[in-house]
């Protein structure tokens, strides 16, 4: 690095294993785009300024244009003594331009320069996941949609709770991630600020116009204190933390992929084609899939971990450990997105054992409930029904029955209110159209959920 | 347990060890203000639905109003026994008002009034940490406009960088807490959503209007999905998150007070009544609270960190895993808010020592970037007159001198653009009052920032 | 705070909420029995160095055996004014014996006796874990021993994979529960370590003997730098990662005890008495106590993050950051152990289907790989064994049929090497019992780790 | 993935799409060595057992020794289609010695296969980490060695406390890494252990000798329960636990250089070599490199919570989550070998200010303790000691005066012990050489620690 555009006040160069250690280039390259985008409008904006001439504005945004077409074709290499992208870039420029590009960096500093680019960046991802989160949903409410009438039993502790429909349960994953969409667009409001213009952390005493640079670039509002503008990493955390809430969201919903996918449970049946076998064992089929997914969860919280440990304690204003930001961002991103995109895709090659999920859905005495309830509207409290229906559950355990088997004498020994018009009401289906309550599990109920989330999809609301 | 409500179905009294380990009601029991809140408004809907009489709901409101008073003035004794918040009233209810306590809990289970209590009382604590926040910005802003003209070295690296009005750098820390309170307001919506009358997980059977509870109790919505609703801790989680961010941005802070109290930087000395001594050493006056603020910051970011830990990989819907929610979110409340409320006062107890301050300023060749803009305005490009600038840098360092001891016969050896206007700019307050770009350090931008600030504190906006 | 004992060059009282938030008696009470001890030690050894006359050592001793009486049966209060338990213990020993218990810190800090108090806590504490978990192996070993030829499932990717013994199964927890032991014994030759001595940070001009207060504390070592001796919470931090691991192990075991409870695997009950019920359903028994353990697995993850970032980042030596250390800690301690006595004491309360074990160990084709092995031993490649078995199954799976179904005809199809010796071979037994290979599951295999575990279990070894 | 070796049992080609997403080659073909050096002692043994012939085992050992090369010189190209390392290198050995390729998996799972590579790398890479811990050690203990009379300021709170030497304070580190450099010997025991031969999960029925592939690779010990063997991952967890470790050792070393590098400290500088400048600020000079190794801290916390959260909650045995174990491990070794290993070099380029250093040592009453011990040495209770140290410290601030500006007379109105032998006593020099304690700072005490060191060092023990 001893041709560093910064090496003015250095006699020697740089140690050959602190060139390697500092640099960013492997893995900051990502952002040529936003940084050859920022410089564009940087450029434009001097010009209106009288920083530079007109001609000079044309000749550096022409520069930059020809780069961008040279990296997207693979003919720029980067290499470690070029420190970073934005060195990388600029000394390029004054390939092409010759001195004048050294004008490029007039009232900037690579402090603002990679907040902005990070700003821009992040920016187009969040668009990106809140569609691949959308994508998600509507293979979710296709399948629920598909799948309306299918009863299956409900869980709390993973023990039989009530019947609900197979639908009800895919749409609360719909609910999750709804959030997750609204969060990102909440999170997007800090990402969407232009700190260009804040110079190395004290402004500058040229004479830049801020605003100008920001409409250029479709930023609505620009940071309004210049030491807080590149010490800032909040938008970069805030984003993962949201990313880690969807990959919290996307572990419980492998979970139970995994689950239902298992000899045990039969409900679901995964396509060969997004399984695949063992070295070993002829026979296997596995859902490496979901379980990837659960595991990446890790991943992404360690990212979030990571961030914030590494901004814990640091004075103002930029410190060089903000470099640590890009990785684990940019893993993050490629994570959630992916993560999305696959389960969006698995939803589609499931099939769904019907006959299984309606013969389990009244197993375990989950209609127990329904019972009490039918105890309550006959006027006795609540709290007493449950300790006299708890008595019947009893006694079905230790008869080896359960309820369709008791008879109203038997039932009656527990209480006087139970009567005819109780047996038809324990089947599975009719506790579930019962529970008519705003979202509840009511085919009726269901049917209007989905109803909304398919506009919603359609519209794009979250 | 042998009395506990649930225990119909159960033969066997629970083991002690059981009881004791999976107990919640010591720390649950916080909630009791919201649990009876939620009650009160569950009777009156009943009531409205025709599911109690009015006398029965007016017995029932009024007991609770009872239990409420005998909880705050601490005779009504909380133990193991009762399991939890909501056992323990709902069974004291039982004692006041007879057998037709027992219809308290209908059409509700526990996993919707955990749900409800903990977002009831998140709800308020997110309203208490904004103005918390408020108050800590107070402090710096009243700190900021009495020393409004008061220059100090910025630092990039924790190295001197350049000149920067000490107001400004205390604003930066405005802008975060700002940022946080927006964030704050942002997690309140998705908070404020009422899940009553989801029940278990499926909804019930019984008549509820939940839009009416919801407007007892102040929620603008009600949550769509029944099994989401007894599922999701999102709101939870994204609090502690948000609460992680306030907590980094207090340790970073918290970082600079030990750093500028300390001998070498002896910029700030804080008031004997807020730091404590040695137990060996008599001279000792040490920044203890900053020290634990910036210590606690991994309180937070452990509760984050086991927050989502537990929700990874859970299938739906409740699980008892989900327990564990609550003594990490009353810890993160309780530390950030107390943290919060301390570094307010602490700011008021801080004595500036303006004149170091100021003598450090333009130490460590602070002023080269004016100088590198002087020959940019007088039409070098950027990066040539960064060279020049840094070889007077170079120069500097070998002579022993700093700019001002420079004669202008020196200077012109580097650049003959070099002129007799350049020695009366090379003061720090002149360097800070140059840099007059948007959200820069110039006095009259900051004195902007100020009074923006003001009027914002003023309204309560974020 | 106006008569603390450091409180020779401050005028005025330490403000009322400083006091309360640096306060740290609240919790480190919970180390007085350490502290009293560290300090009857110190107070031999500045008798025998002549620093302490014998009546003045004696009258202190006695002091000191007279306050952890008072603790004890708690006669002694403790509040926020005293600080922490350091303070509390030396002004109450100075209302006991008078100035002379002024002489009780000669030569001493806070900074050594905390670390001294904590390594003297912990290395209890790491015994009575190591004891907890080997209280929890026993029920495994029992449980294995009771039920050691019992065939079941083996599951990879949740997928049956071969038969195994389920006695095998309960011993693979057996092994890591071995590291845990093995793991803390390391863990305790770096706490076993006494820091008393190093004083503030610089050791001290007063003629200590170092070596007697380990000796009579029972510390095989001290510490070798007085900066490092109270900068240094490595042996905490290692103490909290081995116990991070302790309740991953636990919440693998408590996934499989809520999976194996539910009603679609079948494969255990947990007694009554170790369950509890629902506020609404009144059939349900839930695994609360595996829940619950798996749930708090996320508390200890999240005080390692704590710790971890709690310590990034301080320069030496001691800073009040430190203090944060105990809650973390005690809470680990608390978890850890509660969580392994009490999944010692569920094991005993576990029933084992064991006729659905047996039926569910074949199915799905879990003796595929069986199949295989036989080809390999008629001299087939193994890689074009497991195709030949994989096609196979292919085939079972189109006709719905499994390996036991097969014609030999049918088989021959697929390779001419299968004989009549295959079919007696297809049982899961027989399977079970032909994996002989060191630390497989074959019952011999299996009996004899059960009886080195017992062994192992009765001489204390890990 | 049509031709994957697991494929008999498949109709389709897998999803291209799920074999990206799933395919662990880009990262675990760093395996390729320990992979390919397992395959070898796999085939020796199951000649010597006479599952293969000699003629076979060395044309499998020859062709798997071709492979390497290959490998080595870049003539093997990797694709997402070959799955994994395991895969590709077996697909390849069938390629080269046909189809007796297809023994090489007899009586093997990619279960236990890439347990032990992973074993085997581990095993590497942890010699490797202690020879960079002792490089590391090897800079400090000979900058100590060469600066041992040197005396400065100790910290506590980041306050002047006492002088002490400069070596003694490097020696802490020593202590540090030499702590760490223990623990990574007690990780390696649990490392150092085959799976190999533990198959898929159940072992085989193949008659393997586990104890010779064990001996070929030189492990002392073979895992003892198949289920544990591959399900295993605490050894991964434990290094990276004590990677953390590390880390945070190296990010408070880190933190202290840049503190005494800056301006107000000016206690070191480091080589501009060692250092990068700013693309904006000509004067700047950063200590990117310990900025670098402070932020990277959170890199490896992160890895940690990761692979816990990973494990959390995983059913036995081998789950596809696993997958992710290696990215984290193979992230954190790179993280921390390249920390500590420029960390070394950073040493060997600091200059130490030693004046200044000198001169700060007594600067803020850092002799009180001195004074507190000369009154305790004259009969007088510490503790009253302590405060009568306070009072004079007292009047030193409000006279603005130091210990050695008072007179006789002015000492002795705070006690009547004061005599003419005090001041004498009174400089930094002294205070550093009375802590003759063990471990303590005095230089008798901190050359022996040196000499030990030295000892240490050269042979390598910790």
């Amino acid at each position: 690095m001893m041709n560093a555009l910064w090496k003015g006040r250095f006699r020697e160069a740089t140690n050959q294993m602190v060139e390697s250690f500092t640099a960013s280039i492997r893995f900051d390259q990502h952002l040529y785009r936003y940084d050859i985008e920022g410089s564009m409008a940087h450029c434009r904006m001097l010009a209106q300024q009288g920083l530079l001439t007109v001609a000079e504005a044309d000749a550096m945004i022409q520069g930059l244009g020809e780069i961008l077409r040279e990296i997207e074709r693979g003919s720029l290499a980067f290499d470690d003594a070029q420190e970073d992208v934005h060195m990388a870039i600029e000394s390029r420029l004054m390939e092409k331009v010759g001195e004048v590009g050294g004008k490029l960096h007039t009232g900037r500093s690579r402090n603002d320069q990679v907040a902005l680019d990070l700003r821009l960046f992040l920016r187009d991802e969040i668009h990106g996941t809140r569609e691949d989160l959308r994508d998600l949903q509507k293979s979710l409410v296709s399948l629920a949609r598909a799948h309306l009438g299918l009863v299956m039993p409900g869980f709390t502790h993973l023990q039989h709770a009530q019947p609900v429909l197979f639908a009800h349960h895919l749409m609360a994953y719909y609910e999750m991630f709804r959030r997750d969409r609204h969060r990102l667009e909440d999170c997007l409001e800090r990402v969407n600020v232009s700190p260009l213009g804040s110079a190395a952390l004290a402004g500058t005493s040229l004479p830049l116009d801020r605003a100008a640079t920001a409409e250029l670039l479709g930023f609505p509002q620009i940071t309004r204190n210049s030491i807080d503008a590149v010490s800032d990493r909040d938008f970069v955390i805030e984003f993962v933390a949201a990313a880690a809430l969807i990959m919290m969201h996307l572990s419980r919903m492998a979970e139970e992929l995994i689950l239902w996918t298992s000899q045990e449970f039969a409900y679901l049946e995964i396509h060969e084609t997004f399984c695949t076998g063992s070295s070993i064992m002829p026979q296997k089929k596995n859902p490496d899939v979901p379980e990837l997914v659960r595991g990446k969860s890790g991943r992404v919280f360690g990212h979030l971990m990571g961030l914030l440990t590494m901004m814990k304690g640091l004075p103002l204003s930029y410190n060089r450990d903000l470099q640590e930001d890009k990785e684990a961002l940019f893993d993050t991103i490629d994570t959630v997105r992916q993560s999305l995109a696959i389960m969006a895709r698995l939803w589609e090659h499931v099939s769904v054992n019907g006959a299984r999920l309606e013969e389990m859905a009244a197993a375990g005495h989950t209609l127990a409930t329904d019972v009490a309830e039918y105890l309550v509207l006959k006027g006795m409290p609540f709290r007493q029904a449950h300790r006299v229906v708890g008595n019947v559950v009893r006694h079905c355990l230790d008869q080896g029955k359960d309820f369709a088997g008791l008879s109203l004498d038997e039932l009656k020994r527990f209480s006087q209110l139970f009567q005819e018009d109780l047996p038809p009401l324990l089947t599975a289906r009719r506790s579930v159209d019962s529970r008519r309550s705003a979202g509840g599990t009511a085919t009726a109920e269901v049917e209007q959920a989905i109803t909304l989330a398919e506009q919603e999809l359609e519209e794009g609301r979250s």
